[in-house]
């Protein structure tokens, strides 16, 4: 089986306009076929601001209502989205863009209204295999934001860490998927504030004793939940690191069975 | 040759919801390959309003600064595109969203700041067939946004009408390509407030002759270059009308050699 990376970016890379392009640069360098999945970041709260759209918040998280899901919409699929496009295209990468709507790429059901109404919050249910490996066979690298679909009109709200693993397992089929999550930090860390005190690997028997013990930062396990389910789908390689670790130069912790 | 439809839809189907989905209707009930091209409409005027962005006019003609562009980017590609997309799924017909950058579609340069600096416009240069007929030949239907790119990491604003034009030309090579300017008349009129006066068909000499005469609104003369353009492209069929047209229920102008 051909090998396949797919790297998913957050809000850190996104938000910093030099950040983005030296990421982008070394996601172009990368050879065979690719994917790309961002996430969004903090402009959708500072453009809800200006717009006056109410930015609603249970339990901390964010609903996203009928105005919120438009303009994350604008933001992710429209200047995120076509940005990091241009981008790659003038550093000889041709990529694609992709909500879940375009070519039915990803599909997802509303989750439902209890206990808490998220609103326009999808749930994945289906990768369009099909449409990825069209594109990646015809050299096009995918690039998915954080939107997926109901295939009854609503576009809706994903988590794009969601997006990477569901996207990554699902391409498993026909493909040695190797999964990269970059963020800000150097991996999975014992101590935020030490970076020494990084994990080289974690199985699940680890996350789930560090997670009893409440050594893991809360933003961890859901990514890390993400990294046991991509393995569980059949993703060969899982890491969560800086993105520099794409070019084989930065700092990773593997997620392992 | 297989017939190939493209498609222009722009403002006044786009703003009005209920006229989009009807649109929308009909479009996905056609059968065979096709292409859909959407302009933007007022949206965007009103959403630099309230961004606080301002709108310049030279000559009465817009100009694309920088954070214009990232507005229409937002609205075109973003807003208005997906939202376009994520219905024709809904209707059975699988439709991919595109901006210029995506697949490296649509190329341009932009416009030269002399005599008049329209900002970040771009003046098409290359069509790029070859992903156009990857999608077709998979049963999907390319959905265009007016924006095209120069392949060095710039997004350009670019007319709708001149895109559908350039790409309905450009098809040509392979297909024998129908072109459909749907808008808010039901063809050429004589006489803007007498829809009788339709003229049903036109050639270039009639239409340089009415031009000269200064029967023709103004509005209608690019759009009626591009049509003679088009069909100077190898464009088998244009036709100006309402958007019931490409059901052959409307009524139209056919532009003939």
């Amino acid at each position: 089986m051909d090998k396949l990376q797919v790297v998913k970016i957050g809000g850190n890379v996104i938000e910093n306009r030099e950040a983005l392009l030296d990421f982008l640069k070394d996601f172009a360098t990368l050879s065979g076929p690719k994917i790309l999945i961002h996430g969004g970041g903090k402009e959708a709260t500072q453009m809800a601001e200006k717009l006056g759209i109410e930015v609603q918040l249970i339990e901390g998280r964010r609903i996203t209502d009928t105005q919120n899901l438009e303009l994350i919409t604008m933001l992710y699929a429209g200047k995120l989205n076509k940005t990091i496009v241009a981008h790659l295209q003038a550093l000889g990468c041709n990529s694609l863009g992709l909500s879940g709507a375009d070519g039915n790429s990803i599909l997802a059901e509303k989750r439902p209204p209890n206990p808490i109404d998220f609103g326009f919050v999808g749930d994945l249910t289906k990768i369009n295999n099909n449409l990825f490996e069209i594109l990646l066979q015809n050299g096009i690298s995918p690039v998915c934001c954080a939107l997926s679909h109901d295939g009854k009109g609503q576009l809706l709200n994903t988590n794009a860490d969601t997006i990477a693993a569901t996207v990554a397992g699902a391409m498993s089929r026909n493909f040695e998927v190797h999964l990269n999550y970059c963020f800000e930090k150097n991996g999975v860390l014992l101590d935020l504030n030490d970076a020494s005190s990084l994990i080289k690997t974690i199985n699940e028997n680890q996350y789930l004793n560090l997670k009893e013990e409440g050594i893991l930062h809360t933003g961890m396990i859901p990514k890390l939940e993400n990294c046991f389910n991509a393995l569980r789908a059949g993703v060969k390689q899982v890491k969560i690191g800086n993105p520099k670790m794409i070019t084989e130069t930065g700092t990773f912790t593997q997620i392992i069975n």
